[in-house]
């Protein structure tokens, strides 16, 4: 019996137990008690369900409609993957989107009865929800008989130039400011941030599943697990006990509504709705606000810096030998398929000394599939490379010193008119953000437009975001800035790293995609005011082979040809000679 | 005795009232009771109590401090005008900004009593500030004994393409669509619109003060004045009361609290707090929300389109003969001062056929002046216009058929290399903004550092937005969409009219601005959606002696070669054959 045939089993289940018990309406999220944007398999809950793969997708099951609200980088995937589940498709991020809470509302007005996994689901989200909301944790783990465990992985610590204790100092001075006695972080990369650590909780992100509550003299870390054996764990968790950090098992934070004292600072937007409504109910008072390590984090320092230009070089000498294995071995005819070139890859990769694993699943698409944004490269029976057309790998690597984020569009052969001509509006946009001048206090929302205006004076366009934040060694997606069309108030500050990745995607035909990671930098003052720029720190060459010359800039043309001197002057010296003679032709000025 | 010196005194006289009253601080707001952008001399309560005559300004006075809240626009200005007036400047659109609430609620707490003129401050404001708020209608009437009467000036009815029956049909629609008894319109625009009326209550603004009430069943006009006694006035509302509109006085709003039955919708951020507070003390309950007129105003039909084209072929052979005159005159050595210029340019602007007045004070600012981009002409000693630097001309016209509004700024004769760049890139800013193509359900917002990103690049900016709604023989600013800095959601639309006026300005040299006006216009449809792009309406040419042609691209150059045979081949046929041919040279390819 294959998954497909099997969801709409589970959602009939689901409503026999929705009957039973008078609900309304069942909400599954895809998220995890942390809202992280990637959960562990455990709490895969709507693919479980539906049947739907995509990174980001909600569910609602009534009585009489399911349905799956996912955005524009899904809609092609979630169309294939519902087809015969019964499961229809809601469009987020289109103007006529109707987000869960209105679409409830309007169908089951203000007397529904709604049961929702309250550890799966945000507080900030389940508020907002109409009718009355029940919270029912792990509600599907009593069809989900062989349901995986929470994960645990080894812990270590990492030294990233500040030190534990200068995190802690300040934020406890945001303590003091904000009048509160303690703050519940609960995003699991801003724990991994405070703390110095680092694990592998969730696929490609380093994160460790615990929660952490720091008060103006204590630390406590829900985390020990009891089976957690290990040498790397044992020693930093030994090593966290001498600096004074309480270790508590993971569950206990439940009991945190009956022990703490005074008024506690949450971040709504990833406090799970179950351990809201625990402390809400213990009468504890909240100070709901936006936790202040998502905009810290988000600036990185110094080391963190360095340590990020090190993890490209090696992310760049990785890619430059897996360009030139691909060109060759698709030369020689040899048989290479999309997973092939995938493994390939991170083989080369992993030859690289700091390289821990990668960052995200790679993206490898020749042909039809790269028109998917995030297409999911099958392991089996992956379609071959030929030598025409056009083939994209979005890809990455956890390094110990960074964490790096890279896609290239590469001509294979013999191209279209129409391939040519996206393949250069896109490198226009790319270009035009990665030399973009603006005054502090520009929010990345302002800047979308630069990497899109190229796209739109031909009516062409992509459905996602221009740019998210990168961590260091830590999620390749990270906040609080983005550049994209939300109208997202953030501002950019020196220090902020963010990919800038324009496409264009045509259903069935192909995907072009170009995306470098680029740190965000001071660039001087003027009587107008204080300016910032961007430095790439991407380090590979884009095919020049297909560009349209006539259709770029005298300047992005400058750029371009400045960029891959860098790239060539960089990386050079670490290729062994045949690769670095054919870098050198790559990167020949236009 | 000067105004200047009379100010402070001004201000302790409203002390001696605050320490008798017992009140903390008194907020005077720049508006009137419809929170007017612009308001009749009877509301200019905060130029009468410090001096400042901007037209964007807040005062706030205590016991011990007197500031005025300003932004971008008037920094300058208001420096000037405040020296000496113990008025301290506060200002907003700064990344540091205070706004009033926030001001109020850290010098005073939350325990403070302040004093608003709840006629001339809007709800929406007036429910922001921190502690207990009194409202006192006129509270300045008292010391401003000769205070201007409400205005009152002859009402037409206009013809713009749709009946007052079709408009109220419409707004019925939507109060049964959002199950309300009533919308009482306090905005004077949307009045007018409404009624398609108008007069010239307002300076500039063809405007009539008043109030109007729909309901499903009746509509209420609060205009009727005892003194109006001229035949437009007359024959307009023995026209409306025949199409059963019943007219009451001005004052009678008042009375609405006691009358009105039912549900009643309005837009607290043009209703004013006195108004707002009778409603809800009477019990009344208020949908509020934004009102529906301004969107659609802003979306000009077929005939008002028609009407903007007809005002602009007008206003542009004003302006030519202008311009032609301008340069002849200074060549010929004739001492012509700012105020000669803006004379003679309101002359041309008359002899128009449908020319009915100006749409807002003509700037004409020579050098220096030009700096403050709302700089105001003096009457007399004004500045002679030399035969070298810049000369920058901010003027508009009311006609029956449109509104206009535009900006030239012209080289009189040799230029610095500075304010020769600086000229150049402004027009690229502008031609940027002018060739967008951008996807439906873009806000202005989005497309804002299009016209920015020229100047950025070079680290050079301005501090007002780039564009703002123009109405159709109303407003020469409206909205709900803009193009500027602040992330306003509002989506561009077809019909919609901005302005397009980037600039760059050096404090004590000179000022740059190019402004045309828009028209917002479909592009087709693509496989990646339904496309807008912009319509330029203005026709006059741009000087192309000064500009650095090493700073334009091919697209720029065809853009502006294209619109200068435009401009030449529309305009010529109305002008005499020697400024015919002048401008045949002004407008030659580049």
């Amino acid at each position: 019996m294959t998954k497909k045939t099997a969801m709409p089993e589970r959602i009939e289940m689901l409503r026999a137990l929705m009957r039973a018990k008078g609900w309304d309406a069942v909400v599954v999220l895809g998220s995890d008690p942390h809202c992280s944007e990637y959960p562990a398999e455990r709490w895969k809950q709507v693919e479980w369900l539906s049947g739907f793969t995509g990174e980001a997708g909600d569910l609602v099951v009534t009585l009489d409609h399911a349905g799956l609200w996912t955005d524009t980088r899904y809609f092609i995937q979630a169309k294939q993957q519902l087809a015969h589940t019964g499961v229809e498709l809601h469009k987020m991020r289109v103007p006529e989107q109707i987000p869960i809470p209105e679409w409830l509302g309007m169908a089951l007005g203000d007397d529904a009865l709604i049961a929702v996994d309250g550890l799966c689901a945000g507080a900030d989200f389940t508020k907002s929800l109409p009718g009355t909301v029940i919270s029912v944790p792990d509600l599907l783990s009593r069809f989900w008989t062989d349901r995986p465990a929470i994960p645990q992985t080894p812990v270590v610590t990492v030294d990233p130039g500040e030190s534990r204790g200068q995190k802690l100092a300040w934020i406890r001075r945001f303590l003091e400011k904000n009048d509160c006695d303690g703050i519940l972080l609960t995003a699991l990369d801003e724990i991994a941030w405070m703390l110095n650590v680092r694990a592998s909780d969730i696929e490609y992100n380093p994160l460790v599943i615990s929660y952490l509550l720091i008060t103006r003299e204590d630390v406590v870390w829900y985390v020990l697990k009891q089976e957690v054996e290990d040498p790397d764990s044992r020693g930093t968790f030994e090593l966290l006990a001498t600096e004074g950090i309480r270790l508590l098992p993971y569950e206990d934070v439940g009991l945190l509504a009956s022990e703490f004292q005074g008024r506690l600072y949450v971040d709504v937007s990833t406090l799970n709705y179950q351990l809201y409504d625990n402390l809400t109910a213990a009468g504890i008072p909240l100070e709901e606000g936006i936790s202040p390590v998502g905009a810290r984090k988000a600036v990185k320092n110094g080391e963190e810096i360095a340590g990020m230009r090190k993890a490209h070089l090696q992310d760049g000498i990785a890619m430059e030998r897996f360009l030139y294995w691909l060109e060759k071995s698709v030369e020689a005819g040899r048989e290479i398929t999309e997973w092939d070139a995938a493994v390939k890859l991170g083989q080369l990769r992993a030859d690289q000394p700091d390289y821990l694993g990668d960052s995200f699943e790679t993206i490898s698409a020749y042909g039809p599939g790269a028109a998917l944004p995030h297409y999911v490269t099958p392991h089996y029976h992956a379609p071959v490379i030929r030598d025409e057309g056009l083939y994209l790998c979005d890809s990455g690597g956890q390094y110990n010193c960074g964490t790096t984020d890279i896609t290239r569009t590469v001509p294979m052969g013999r191209c279209s008119a129409l391939e040519c001509e996206d393949y250069t509006l896109v490198l226009k946009g790319h270009i035009a953000l990665a030399m973009a001048v603006f005054p502090e206090g520009t929010p990345g929302c302002r800047l979308d437009v630069l990497s899109r205006e190229p796209l739109w004076r031909c009516k062409r366009n992509f459905g996602h975001g221009t740019g998210h934040g990168v961590g260091w060694y830590l999620g390749v997606h990270e906040g609080p800035q983005d550049i994209r069309q939300n109208l997202n108030p953030v501002p950019f500050q020196a220090g902020m790293i963010t990919s800038d990745e324009p496409g264009i995607y045509r259903e069935g035909l192909y995907g072009v995609r170009h995306e470098n990671l680029l740190l965000c930098t001071g660039a001087g003052e003027t009587e107008f005011g204080r300016w910032l720029c961007f430095e790439t720190l991407t380090l590979c060459h884009f095919d020049t082979g297909i560009l349209v010359r006539d259709l770029l800039s005298r300047e992005e043309t400058d750029w371009l040809n400045a960029y891959h001197e860098r790239v060539y002057r960089t990386l050079s010296p670490h290729l062994p000679p045949e690769i670095a003679a054919w870098l050198r032709g790559k990167t020949q000025a236009i």
